[in-house]
């Protein structure tokens, strides 16, 4: 016996433009780990993980208690761009940690909380350090909600919801758009050198390693070092937007770093304060760093309790690479279970890296069906692609394998009802 | 003896965008009330709080307690727009105690977790409802970094740094941009009435209260209805950005009650959240309410620990008038001292409402000399205005009379330093 | 008896976009000086000069002869950017009669034979120039249809035949906007000196010095000086949109000399043909000629004819200040009939130079009744201002003062008729 | 022995921007068929004929008969858009001769005299129609200067020119763009359909049927009927610029008719008024004819004395197929010699369609290098293409055997010296 839920002031008050409630209509009330807790005391497995905000998992305890004794003893909250010692220790922790053994010398700007806010950063460097106005993205591609971000992106309805012409833009084909039938940049390639192609020349390129959003559409190794080589011959810049997949989820800490290419600019948001408070950084490479001071600002672009679990979430995952292993293991293991489900089930396939996985059905109803059926039976998993065709997995980087199992066979039972 | 600040992290780490550590360079470890303490120990009364986010002090021990109880019991953290408990109260608690005293009837949107965000929202809204691409601003506004709420904004090097040229907005002047030399809304109503002026007919206009970053410009009540009569009267939607002067900055919990107007949108942010943290809503007239389900996201539209320090921070401060009486004593007191500084000093004048106070010198050098003397002093306070002119006083409302004095006196001082 | 006028084909063929064809329906066989005569043997008197294109009057003579004897020899009709004999004749009468005598050093472009071409080849020039892209214009401005033009014009119909969002442009008040209420430039220099304006800084200004479209508003010549020295001093390019009111409209050849200022750019177009046929030079200072070769172009750059009958025009009616001086007394006489009307009738107004004057009516509707009376009398007058409500002159210049008694008596008729 | 010829005002006076006349320096002073005669007498025989404005020859004789009877007898010469009875006659012998024998049913607009108000006003029709923004126009476009043209064109040069970003277009692979090596529209028609594409959706496309200035691509009849398809299907508007390809240039009056295809829209100009004077027209199906009186207008949209040469070159040369069978063996005639120079030379190659003929060399400089020698021994062909590597014909379609074997031996010398 249920009770029923009250979400009359949801309905009531809140905007027509919530969304994922929609789905998932359960009152969460706490989450632990891979867990989310309704308040009438239901757990759901979470596969989805705040869209990839939770890679260490809800209320991780090692960042909780770094957390919390921050706020006791009274550790600075909100800092603006001001020097403060949680920021230090990040900023330290970052550059040890993260860039100096990856090679990367990246200046680092904190560009506002967000995602879409390291983006706009991105490109309005972009822009000024070229002079040109023009950027080149991807099909399929997401970048944020704000004018320039979603400027960026693909998603016809969301473009649309902007209320002005985005310009500035110019789509080309993401990897395997043409299922290898063209060679890479065929296209692009063309366009950028023929003085008439009418193409406005780029400042810079915006990419996903691995799209999300889009579908989890996977950019090969090769197609990414022959992008960063592209760009490289004509002194365009590469902005690798990581806010998704960087932070482990496709194994190392950047995602590009398969592809053995350093990107000019680099985004990060998400799952960089590890613990699902809002934090973005915008990396770049030093020569670039011709902001004036102030020239990009935002209030909550020193929110120091999350870089002080940020600096937690390094120091405890990022110290070696058991994460990196860990998650690639698990990924395989998705790989496996999905590709029996493709194996098994005529229009199902299935693409990923690392621990982004996606379930791919011709029939964009049957994605749809598979997800209610899991969300019915306690499991949390979103779709995503242009028409909704695609079960897309994103669980914690630290689901138990048992975890990770319960998850999968229910996503096994879901797919084996609808398509039987 | 001061211990020698280390501050190599910064300067060789983060970008050269960095911008109030260069004037406050002191490394700060953690706050209380209206103090922030660097790490040597060193204490500074803040009379910034967070450009406006800190409304009620740091580390507010009301909050604190909420928060930190809401985390140890596992609440939700990272919950996208899903229904979680937290949400609930906070909705529940905004209408009760915000909107149904007033007879506000607003939608509430979670746009995203930052003052840009509301604004872009309500842009996007404004244009989605009317059709319309072109909004109307005015002269020394400020609303955001982000491409949509930069377009709005005066400030001509932060413009710059768009690198696209910004469009679709005209701006028109605001109240006292003449001194009274013209009738309100000369221009404006002219231009939308005449037929070839060339105006681009605007889906609505955005219009900050007081205006801070713009130099703490106030408007009268008497303009603020006449630009709200204008709007209905020409079917153009009006946007008050709340973001800074609401919160009970100015007195009344909404910068526009004083002038008995209904806004059709909304934004809040920087305080809304209580404590510092991340959070901002986007109001808007029920009838408005044309978003499509997901048409605006953002990964943390639901940052559920600021929802917490959000109920908490209305139960206790906006259950009764006691805040709003307070502020406004306050800020007479400011504008006391202000008055006479203004009366003893050639080029001195002073502006402001509730507690958000400018200092006005002729001499802009003046203004950065005083608040680079008030810091030497212990004292944090910021200059704005297109040339920096204005010592612009945002203290934590709830900043003791004892503080109040302390911090005028520092400000008192370095003013008969410097016009002397 | 009329024999009933076959327009089946304008009507079944022709698009609806067809406009002078509604108000004045006969099909029009022939013309000669300022009359034009139907195919039924109507003669209408000519009022309008195809809108400033027949200063000197319909198949004038003179012009007539060196055309036909051009065409009969075979010179050159179609010439693009080439060196020709009629273009070197053409060049060298309008330094000797036009540049030289008035104190002008300016490079000669052919930018295309319409007027919007010339406006389009200024307005490219000032960005490049400037490396700016804003261009203020101002209210009641008609430049063109073509879509740089068409953003500088200010009629909201023609702007929304666009169908793109005209950007890039701002507008400021013409002069008397606010019949002197306000100083001249008040809001336009305030918001230029103003770095939080919002004012995208202009590359150039564009101005009619009579706008004729807009309703015959005549900037005073203090006014234009004004202009002319804000934007000196403010590094902005000033340029003078003289298609309708060039070429001795005014009285002198360009109407921008009565206010003893040099614009950086002109624009000529309408009248600089003499005999009706498209042509159009754009004008500018040595320094700004950054173009490079074939930068801008246009198949008709170079229309030999055009050429031919311009030269034989300035030859004819420039050589000597005669025109210029009968054009100044029909002017008064036009003035003195309209100011009667003025005096004699509530809600009628008068205003214009030279041989441009508007008989302004308080209610639109009587504007309109007065020129549909005049086209039954045989006389054509078209009226124009925002809402059509001013009767606009442009009679050729060579309109004899009987012609001109003819026409204003049937005028004045028609405004009693309509007025008593 | 040659006089010295003088160009002194030409390079005194004249822009920088002047172009041909840096080729050609030959001061031209009469002409007469395919034969342009400078002041000196020395002859040229012109296979550029006014860039595809002089189909029917310089100074046509008949035209030439027609126009200087219709100036003797003061016919209408300006006519903005009044009826006249040489208008009449245009569109009566316009729907007989063109329209009605191909089964056309067009509404015609005089959208102004040139090409690109033709292009601007079909782009502005295209919008209002459908009430989107964005138009498709392919590489190596070239649709005219004005800014809506610009905008669809391809030469990054000529872009640059405009001086403010060119939006609300995007590039799509012309015809052979990629030798046959992806199927048609395999871009175009994948971004079209996939909703996250980022592509925002056109109100239609824009193509030339042979790219003259893009360096003579031709689209093969089987694209232009795949596009028409795509168009069809997709509820997007199809405008084909017949401005340089129709009146006969590729053989039948249109260009598209090779290909059976009904455009939304086409244009025309150039050659249409056949005496090289200025004059365009746009013509629409019906059902589009959704203009505003007045909504697009312009001066010279009623070039009287165009209409009138108009008339006579259709009724000369359209009343049989005489004029479209020797344009067809003329086209043959040049592709066989064009062939034989392919097959003798490395690095030739050659392609075209009717009387639109391109000799294109691997290696640019040496097509410029043919050209000039070619003007040496007096003939006049112009380069075009991204790099100018084409030397593009394009002869009076009135040229005879002699003549069109005369230029072609001259050129054949020409490429034998530059290949050799």
């Amino acid at each position: 016996m249920t009770t029923a839920v009250d979400t009359t002031v949801f309905t009531d008050l809140e905007s027509e433009v919530r969304s994922y409630s929609r789905s998932w209509p359960a009152v969460f009330a706490s989450a632990s780990g891979s867990w989310l807790r309704d308040e009438s005391g239901r757990d759901y497995l979470d596969f989805f993980a705040g869209a990839g905000a939770l890679n260490y998992g809800h209320n991780n305890p090692v960042l909780k208690r770094a957390l919390i004794d921050y706020l006791a003893m009274d550790g600075i909250t909100h800092g603006l761009d001001m020097h403060t010692v949680a920021k230090r220790r990040f900023l330290e922790t970052f550059r040890q940690l993260v860039l100096a053994p990856r090679g990367l010398d990246y200046k680092v700007q904190f560009p506002g909380p967000t995602g879409t806010n390291a983006v706009e950063a991105a490109l309005k460097l972009a822009r000024k350090v070229t002079g040109r106005e023009s950027i080149v993205n991807f099909t399929g591609a997401f970048h944020g909600m704000t004018l320039g971000s979603l400027s960026v992106s693909g998603n016809a309805t969301k473009r649309a919801g902007a209320g002005v012409p985005l310009v500035h833009t110019t789509p080309m084909p993401f990897d395997n758009y043409f299922d290898g039938e063209t060679p890479d940049f065929h296209w692009f390639e063309r366009v950028l050198d023929d003085a008439g192609s009418g193409l406005n020349r780029p400042a810079g390129v915006i990419v996903e390693t691995v799209q999300g959003e889009g579908g989890v559409n996977v950019a090969r190794a090769e197609w990414l070092r022959g992008l960063a080589d592209l760009c490289a011959s004509r002194d365009i810049l590469l902005i690798v937007d990581d806010v998704q997949m960087g932070c482990g989820r496709t194994g190392p800490f950047f995602s590009f770093e398969v592809a053995g290419i350093t990107p000019d600019i680099v985004t990060l948001s998400k799952s960089i304060g590890g613990y699902g408070m809002p934090m973005a950084v915008t990396l770049f490479k030093p020569e670039l760093d011709v902001w004036s001071p102030g020239e990009h600002n935002g209030t909550f672009r020193g929110n120091n309790p999350a870089f002080v679990t940020a600096t937690a979430a390094l120091e405890h995952y990022w110290s070696d690479d058991a994460l990196q292993r860990s998650t690639l293991r698990k990924g395989r293991r998705i790989e496996e279970i999905f590709a029996n489900l493709s194996d098994s089930f005529d229009g199902v396939g299935c693409r990923g890296r690392g621990m982004v996985q996606g379930l791919v059905f011709d029939d964009p109803g049957k994605a749809v069906k598979v997800c209610g059926l899991a969300y019915d039976d306690g499991l949390l998993a979103e779709t995503s692609g242009p028409s909704d065709e695609v079960v897309k997995l994103l669980p914690p980087l630290t689901v138990t394998d048992a975890e990770l199992d319960h998850g999968l066979s229910i996503l096994a039972e879901a797919t084996a009802k609808v398509c039987a």
